[in-house]
């Protein structure tokens, strides 16, 4: 596992920020880049390492060989711990986790499935196991299961979401007082406020996933990010509850997509909607009109498109400002 | 305006919490009791403007003539500072502020309701005015109409929400950026990580409710102060959008509530649904099959009935240990 010293420190740079994540997953900062479709590649995995946070390939949107290819592509970029994030919801979930574990990857984040049926072996191979977990239940059983930490994701976050609508604010507390493991909280943290508002609820460190959506790095098209960076405050929605609830920016087809839920659309009047790549069309095409284009209520808080490591650097620095200047 | 020195302060008790609030305010800790329906009359509004907070009548389950005789209980009961709340969206809101202004109360939380309506003429009689708002652009209608703070409220709140479904976490620091005046977060604060969050985000002060509503002082049912606190994280659902987006604890109601959301059901049928003194019967009468028992997300937080004034110095001892250890 790389040291500490390979992790980029030029001057100027806000100083560590040691908390159990960090020590756990040997990181200057405990910022996780969230691993997102179409979205989270090596060279955004690259940045945010190289930074001094954990970068994440999202493996949501790969298949096995794409993801041993993106995994060597982080490995040539930099020496830092990143994870790959795997989506158990995947049909082929096993080859994505079997072919990052032969390609020596040894930090995991799932999500959308049971932990109890992966974590095992993954933790036998010696590796670390966060879940991402939208309740007090699934936080017990990821912990159950064997998981060293889990994310645990509000309302406000983008992209697939939990059907019981906790918002970060009061998951996290919660989660806290019900498992001893380390706390990610993620969702609608988008900056050093953020990042002060979830260590003062008790995490040990949080997951950004909007805010990296939109930097120089991230795979996601022009149009994407800037869609992000224009989003105002009631810039997204949640939709597709019948489905899997998600929430994207106010494009067409997000409003269709609410005014069909409103009217009590059946599931299968929701797939047939939703129909195939609207993920891919939205994200990675552009496609402001006819795509999902996935993001978080941060996206009101995105100003403009930088690049990932000077993400990592504004939210630390604004981080150690917010402390200092609480009442 | 009563001083300072009024407010009890026994040995042990944390010391005061300077913020812009405060100072507008006069009051110790930048705690605003929420001025629930049903819930929040004169002995609660005593324990907490006692005990340093600023407590709050509820105007809205009042008729004029209460709410008089429940202002002049206050007063009997504390020099403090203390509000009152009117929803502004009620038949008889002139009535309700006229009633206030005549028995000489200066501070006031209006709601549910345009501020460009009255707060003039409240200005124009001394009064301090707050507003509670639920997005940016309503932040930014408030101060244009006056007001002295803005109250701003997210999806985790209990009873009635906004439409944009923006929570805590995102609303503040967003609302933060665009106006000047002192902001309260409220929704889903519950103790004091809450307070820390709250601050850490921008706020200058939190509004509680769900934690009030489950003291020994407030008006509420013992039914459903002990439905409160038996309440797990995923114990509320939000409902009703069709109609007035209402949060409240998953009564048999609240769950019929849900389904006829799911299934479509239009404003007429959802009017019906609701009948007629629904959150009289959930929150005053106890009834927990058929009534509304609005409540937050922060019910997952709160663990016992207790006297109101130790909730406020809990959650200040709280505030001050949380941010000594931040990281």
């Amino acid at each position: 596992m790389p040291v500490m010293s390979n992790v980029r420190e030029p001057a100027g740079w806000p100083p560590a920020l040691e908390t159990r994540l960090t020590r756990l997953l040997r990181i200057r900062y405990p910022i996780i880049q969230a691993g997102m479709v179409w979205t989270a590649g090596s060279k955004l995995a690259v940045a945010v390492s190289g930074a001094g946070g954990l970068g994440v390939l999202g493996a949501g949107s790969m298949n096995p060989d794409l993801l041993r290819e993106q995994v060597n592509k982080v490995r040539a970029g930099t020496t830092a711990p990143f994870a790959v994030n795997v989506p158990l919801s995947r049909a082929d979930a096993v080859e994505l986790l079997r072919a990052a574990v032969e390609t020596e990857v040894n930090i995991f984040i799932t999500s959308a499935g049971p932990p109890a049926v992966h974590t095992g072996w993954l933790k036998e191979r010696g590796c670390v196991v966060l879940h991402v977990v939208a309740s007090v239940k699934h936080a017990r059983k990821a912990v159950e299961a064997g998981c060293d930490a889990v994310v645990a994701e509000g309302y406000e976050a983008g992209g697939h979401n939990g059907l019981d609508e906790l918002t970060t604010l009061t998951l996290v507390p919660q989660v806290r007082e019900a498992v001893e493991v380390p706390i990610v909280a993620a969702g609608g943290i988008a900056d050093g406020r953020g990042i002060a508002a979830a260590l003062a609820l008790g995490a040990d460190g949080v997951q950004v996933g909007t805010r990296f959506a939109a930097t120089i790095e991230s795979s996601a098209h022009q149009a994407y990010k800037e869609a992000v960076v224009s989003a105002t405050d009631t810039g997204t929605l949640l939709a597709l509850r019948g489905l899997v609830p998600t929430r994207m920016l106010k494009t067409a087809f997000a409003l269709q997509a609410a005014e069909a839920e409103r009217r009590g659309a059946s599931r299968q009047e929701l797939e047939t909607l939703f129909g195939e790549k609207r993920e891919r069309k939205g994200i990675f095409e552009g496609n402001l009109e006819e795509g999902a284009l996935e993001a978080g209520q941060g996206a009101g808080l995105v100003r403009e498109i930088l690049p990932a490591g000077e993400v990592v650097r504004l939210m630390m620095n604004q981080y150690y400002s917010v402390k200092r200047s609480m009442p």
